[in-house]
């Protein structure tokens, strides 16, 4: 990999509530930031688990869901124009003979930073795999993931294409390839392909599916996936044992996998670092890990008393915003400023500073 | 003092933001609240010092005012129903043999609590006074101060009145004895007296002074209050040295002292607790003083790290409800539940579980 490595002041890892929070507080340090996300979007479990259901226990919110309280804290961190890197995960983290840490995603995006945050929740989310090893060899060509780039939909006109899954973005993804915008793309074929025939959906995307199933344009399959036809270059059928005790063989050009996500530590644990039951122990006073430079916030991290909250990490990012100003710039005298009354943050955030009376 | 004792679960002090989130950390975990604040109204810092200025670091909300994260903060624990102890200081603070704490307030309301959370941020916002000491003898009587009662306007009129202070709550309190609505109240005489003959206020404020200094309905008196005439029983003049180097005697039946509010800390130092320069350690993993039972949260309270932000008394309050319960049912196992997820905290909340999916 030659690519370059990009020197920085501050990398955060996890898009999701707590590493955008972590942006701000950097932010009013006048730090920069770049932020490391699996997922093709900011929000992590809010957006992932629940981007529609309601949040009472964010203080001074007396009620959001998963996407608004995402949305404000975009909008929050805005003026900082952090540097998002989506669709990415860490693969490795070391740290330098100089304090520094070095990481790499599996993008092939390299950093240096004199701070590291990490805000990785519960993992990274990553889409469920069916149960067909062999189906590795053709990701990308003709098996299809969420957070891939959109559906390759000129690849998919006029082919056979099984969709796997049971849930909205199941069905959303089959109507797509079903009834597409232009005729142009339309497949040759759609089959759902889930474990029973009982769908999980918005009523209105429901209905759609049962119009679809009526007119022949999509065909339910219902049973357990088993295996797969193949060549060593060419996928050419999965395998399904039916709810009806049958063994059939669905042909197919293309698999467009809609199985959910899950979240996945990953290689977190290979990363230099003592874990407690899968969590960084941290310190209290600026939620540094025991590895200096590197700094754990939110559900990943634990000390005592630690309760898996939002709240709770949005404090733990602040004060890991100030103990890392000792690595980020040691010559500075760090203060305590109010966004209410101090100019400077004011400039910082982009609006006016109101006379004193 | 006869007054009944009141047997609490749980009694907060101070009703700022941080003692309101305690309110709502506590409910959460089914414990009821008693809050007592030295000011008639709830908010604290955040409505004594700047109720109408931006704040722009509460996690999830990119900007609020002082009175907005008040009025939202109220809406969030409204389901709670905690018993609110305005107007009142704490007095005395003593923890009982059963491991209990006893306190009284200088309104002579008397607790026996489980758990006492101090969130007394910088003090208990007093009323300045003016510098002659004699004074203290008329209060409640000729002498008048914000956070009493409102203004005894059938006394005050056909009353010779003093106004003492230069600000916006100054001008108000003048010309609302100036031009009281009905004729029936309005006073013989407005003096007010300030330290010079300038004043801050709202425009539209200053416009009226300036309308009613003209049609002679407010006097303005520039100078340094420097004592005052009176019987025993009868204050009947202040003597003021004039910015012009005159001493005058005012007469007046009656003084309204706006002079603004100070926090003060008071008798919390004789509470039974080590205070470092004022503040009160704890542990960061319940925030619980060195006084088994007494928890401080918000800016009252110091440990390693402490940054003195609302968002990190937020997380406080939270780990302090959770630390407490051990004393306030210790037979219940405490688990965290989510505001999301959980048809538990949904009923606490008064709010529908939505169907699970």
């Amino acid at each position: 990999m030659a690519a370059s490595v990009i020197e920085a002041d501050a990398v955060v890892i996890g898009a999701g509530p707590v590493g955008l929070f972590q942006v701000f507080q950097l932010g009013l340090q006048e730090v920069h930031a770049h932020v490391i996300d699996a997922l093709p979007y900011a929000g992590g479990q809010c957006m992932e688990l629940y981007p529609d259901k309601p949040i009472y226990d964010i203080p001074g919110t007396p009620v959001t869901t998963g996407r608004g309280l995402t949305h404000s804290l975009l909008q929050q961190i805005a003026p900082f124009s952090a540097q998002m890197h989506f669709s990415q995960r860490v693969a490795t983290v070391t740290r330098l003979e100089d304090g520094r840490v070095h990481l790499v995603t599996d993008g092939g995006t390299a950093f240096t930073t004199k701070a590291l945050f990490v805000a990785a929740g519960v993992g990274a989310f990553v889409p469920r795999k069916p149960p067909v090893p062999e189906l590795a060899a053709f990701e990308g060509h003709q098996v299809h993931y969420p957070h891939d780039a959109d559906l390759p939909h000129a690849a998919l006109q006029h082919a056979h294409v099984l969709v796997l899954g049971g849930d909205e973005s199941a069905l959303l993804a089959a109507l797509d390839l079903a009834h597409p915008h232009t005729n142009d793309h339309r497949a040759a074929s759609v089959t759902l392909v889930h474990r029973r025939d009982l769908f999980a959906g918005e009523p209105a995307t429901l209905k759609r599916l049962e119009a679809a199933r009526a007119s022949g344009a999509i065909r339910v399959v219902a049973g357990q996936l088993t295996g797969c036809v193949a060549t060593e270059s060419r996928l050419q059928a999965l395998r399904v044992d039916t709810t009806e005790g049958e063994t059939v063989t669905l042909a197919c050009d293309h698999v467009v996998v809609r199985l959910g996500v899950s979240p996945q530590m990953g290689p977190i644990a290979d990363w230099g670092w003592r874990l407690e039951r899968k969590q960084v122990p941290v310190r209290t006073e600026d939620f540094q890990s025991e590895v200096p430079g590197i700094f754990a916030v939110g559900d990943i991290n634990v000390y005592p008393g630690k309760r898996k909250l939002i709240l709770c990490g949005f404090h733990e990012a602040t004060l890991a915003a100030f103990g890392a100003m000792a690595l980020i710039s040691p010559e500075k005298k760090v203060v305590l400023q109010y966004t209410t009354t101090s100019p400077r943050l004011h400039q910082l955030l982009g609006v006016g500073t109101q006379e004193k009376r």
